[in-house]
Formats: C-alpha cells, structure tokens, sequence
C-alpha cells in the first residue's frame, strides 16, 4: 500500500490506496493559512502518520505521493513555485518529508497527477497519449505520451489553459490576452453572461446576483438564449484550442474535467463541432473527447500510482 | 554508411551519409509527374541502385532511409495519405524497396526528418525536446520529446500549421479558418501584403507585380513600411501560436527553418515580443529561438540518422 496526497490551497486530502486502486483509509484537513511553511509541512507529516497508524494492523505503507499546485524541480524532488502556497517556494519539500516519515516520497505537478490518475483508473485507461483538461475556476492540464506525464525541462509543461485562442481577447492573469482560461472556466462563464446579459434582456439570468456559472448552466438546460450563448461561446473556444493540439500531439484521447464538466451537456455540442472544423480529419476521427471519472480523486490517485512504480517514474529520495 | 532521400512533390534528393553526417554521393532528379505509382517506386530504386554504384569501391551501404510528404504507418512502413503524391497512397513503400535492393528500409515523414536532423547535426543538437517549425509555401512541424519525433497514435502529430491564431480568421486549405499557416507562410506574406496594400499607397509593393515573399522582404529590409507592417503580422502570429505551444510543452529549443526563415530579421522581433507577452515567465526565459542550420539537407540527415540508428528507433523490413 502507499499514502497519496492532494496539497491544495483550500484542503489536503489523504488516503492510504491499495494497488488496484481501493481507498483504504482516509483523511481531510484544512490547509494552513498562516503563510508559515512548517504548519504546512506538519499538518502533512501529522496526517500521515495518522493514516499510517490506522492502516498498521492490517499493512504497511511503502511509499509517499504528494500532489501539489507548484511548478518542481523532479530530480531535487524541490517545489520551486507554487503561486497558492507560496511559503513552499524553492523548498524541498520530498527530503523533508521522507526524513521525518523514513519513506520514499515522490512529488507530482497537481494536474500532472490527475492526469496520471484518469490514466490508470479513469476516462483515458488503456490509452498511451491523452490530454487531460481540467475546467475549474480556471482552466489546467495535463499531458502523457508514451504512457508518461509530459513535464518539460522545466517541469511546467500542460498550461493547456494558456493557448491563445482569441489573439486580441480578453486580459489574462498570466499578464498575455485571449488566453483559453478566459473563455472555458467557470470565471470566464460569469464574465460572458455578463458582457452579453444586455443582448438578450429577456434571459433569466439578466439580473448579476444569478449569475454563478452553476446558475448559467441551470438556466441553459431550461433553454435560456443568454446561457446557451454563453455556453456556445465556452464549447466553441474549447474546441479552437483542442483541434489546434490534436493537430499538434495526435493522441487518442481527451479527458475533460473539473467542475465545469459537469455542464457537459451545454457545451459538447459547438465544442465537438469545433473539432472536426479545425482537426485534421484523420486525428479528429480517432480522438475520443471523454469526461472524467474519478473527480476530485483522479490527483491522489495519480500520485499513488507514481508511488507503486517508484522504481520507474519519479523521485526517489 | 547509409543511404538517404528526400523524396519531395518537385525533386527526388538523395545522398550516402557517413556516420558523422559526411555526404559522400549526391544525386536528384525529378519527382514523375505522371501519377504512376511504379514511376516513383522504379526512380527511387534506380537512384538508390546509382549511389550504391558509386560509392562501393569504398564501402557499403547497410540501411536507407527515406523522408516522405506523407502521414505514414511505421509499423507496417506503409504511406497513408501522401497529398502532393496521391499515388503512394496506402502503399508498402518500405517493403517494396528493401525486397528490391535488399536493404532494411525506414520510412519518415518529412517534417519529422527535418527535426530529426537538425537535432542530430544543427541547431538543436545537444538538446532532448525542440521543436521545428518550417517556414516555406505552408508552415511544418515537428516535435522532439525526450530525444524522440512525436509522430502521435496515427503519424499525424507535429501539424504546427494548423494551431488557429486567428478564431474568424482567413479560410485555410485544410477545411478550417485562422490557421497559423494564413499568417506566417510565403503565401501569407504575399496575401496580406496586398490586403494592407490600400493603406501604404506610398510602399514600393503597391503593385501586385512587385509582391512575391521575397520583394516583400526585400522593401522590408529597406523600411517600406507595408512589407515592415506585413512580416510584424508574421511575426505576431507566429508568436501566438509558439507562446501556446511554449506553455503546452516547456522545450528547449524551438528551430526555425524553411525558406521564409531568410527573412528572420524582419520577423524576429515582434515573434520574441509576443513569446515573452504570452508564454509564462520560466518556460519564456528557457526556450531558445534559433534559425535552422542544415537548409534543404535537414531532412536527408534526419533519415540517415534514423537508418543509423535502427536498432532503437523506426521500422525494420
């Protein structure tokens, strides 16, 4: 068995996973928010040992998969930024734990690892190249190729949510316009129904105060002009992006995520559409465009699958 | 020593190649145009037959390896689809060549040749993840992850070309709109050129007749200021395009070859500038921008390459 973690801003999850996957044990904590880096690095080495206590009477743990939100350095096995828990910048934070645990301990990019995770139990099991592309309040991604997470020299490879597809758009966070992020996250969703809420005065959702992205897609299902728009809009700029990367890595197929994909529905259609337009007919065919399955565990479980084939992929410490 | 073609719509070329990348024969001839598949099958072999002729007094040759404008299935060593040579489509060309000269025959596409070759012997060599763009009538791709061409689950992958830049942008022949290659190809320069050409009565390619890329580049370098404005467009897309692909796959290198990459100067600038707008900060900082060192022979070597490496990477007939 092996102890997996999902570090993030909010929450750390842990769980104690078996090697096919079975949960065994879990635990849920709120992540610090003192800015203080050994509160964060104890919660982790006190709710591991919590997990390995638990699971003692019937196995032990061998190994230590931590999935953060931060850009690594794998061969140092060091965060070097991570923009939600800044206090681990440049910090090496698979040493530190695995000293004070004595377990390997291996570190994996947040959406790198749910990629790794759908890979193994999820939508893109069976498959050696696929795009995982997760659509939260922003938009992440992941890449594998060969059976393999697509890192980069330097471990910031799978800003998917960062390809331009409106090259004069709107102002991005990343400080460029147009980014993907701004047109197929939920934020992006809020902003559209407001920039075309005058457009369409008869919409139920003309007023701001119902306007979450939950409440767009309500409102969509119900046939609402505005929200569809809005979704129309989000499908269709998803699929600018994906038929440009299909055309670029041909992989078999694409795994779509995170919160908004639970608005599949409103927006499969143009985004499909979009696809064949603008994909080569030939990798267009073949690329399956699938929702996730694992939710919020597809993360915990990558990182528990890099922990059983340490010997493979990964850091050892 | 091996033996190595490029095998184009216009111009057979082929060459022995020494292990270090020495060139010791040359021969080239035209493509048949007359759409008989047996036309092409008989010149290959006959050419092939010649530069083995030549080149026995002195040693042997002991693989070939051949660079095709085509999507290909290495497994069987077969062309798929071969558009400027219809002819070949879904044909065993390997198999077919090697029982002829009795030699192990590697297929290749021409693009991944090119990166191939240039990562071998030219501007990317040393580095184990680049890209290759090629600037000509179209715009080519290739992608080298880890040491190795990302030919993708069909051989379709590395089709730069045709990442959208532009949403609603100019028709492309591929079926979509706003493809990169509608922005930053030899066709490109010459289209816009005349598009914006109302606006610069005053530029010395006002008229039609003085609007090939290369007078385009040429009134640039002298500041007329519709060619500056025309290759700033270049470049800006050009940058869109590769600033996503920056952040998508965090490479070291990115090669910039083809014919339109003479015009470098003219176009670098607004390409580096959007780079740095567009692309996160690390991978931006990382990623080196260099013109391809081997012109027309990059293809030629990156098949020589393959052929000397066949144990490890290609087909084997």
């Amino acid at each position: 068995m092996v102890l997996a973690a999902d570090l993030g801003g909010t929450n750390l999850r842990m769980a104690v996973i078996g090697e096919n996957g079975e949960t065994k044990y879990r635990s849920r904590s709120s992540t610090p928010t003192t800015r203080r880096r050994d509160d964060v690095v104890e919660l982790l080495i006190d709710s591991a040992r919590e997990c390995i206590e638990a699971i003692k009477p019937h196995a032990a743990v061998t190994a230590f998969g931590i999935a953060a939100p931060a850009v690594l350095d794998h061969d140092a096995g060091k965060i070097l930024i991570a923009p939600n828990l800044p206090e681990l910048n440049d910090f090496p934070l698979a040493a530190t734990i695995a000293d004070a645990l004595n377990i390997e301990v291996f570190l994996e990019n947040d959406a790198n690892a749910a990629a790794i995770g759908e890979n193994w139990l999820g939508a893109s099991n069976g498959f050696s190249s696929s795009i995982c592309v997760t659509l939260g309040t922003g938009v992440g991604g992941g890449v594998i190729i060969d059976g393999k997470p697509l890192r980069g020299i330097d471990g910031t490879a799978g800003e998917i949510g960062h390809i331009c597809v409106e090259p004069f758009g709107h102002p991005c966070g990343c400080g460029s316009v147009g980014c993907l992020e701004q047109y197929s996250s939920a934020t992006a969703v809020v902003r559209m129904a407001g920039e075309l809420a005058s457009q369409f005065p008869e919409s139920k959702i003309a007023s701001p105060i119902d306007r979450s992205s939950l409440d767009v897609y309500n409102a969509a299902v119900l046939g609402d002009p505005l929200a569809i728009e809005v979704f129309r809009r989000f499908g269709f700029y998803l699929g600018v992006a994906l038929g440009g990367l299909i055309n670029v890595l041909n992989p078999e197929v694409i795994v779509v995520g995170g919160g908004v994909s639970d608005s599949w529905e409103v927006f499969i259609e143009p985004l499909r559409s979009e696809i064949q337009k603008r994909a080569f007919k030939r990798p267009a065919d073949r690329v399956s465009i699938v929702k996730a399955k694992l939710g919020d565990d597809a993360g915990i479980l990558g990182v528990a699958k890099l922990a059983f084939s340490s010997s493979n992929i990964g850091l050892v410490v």
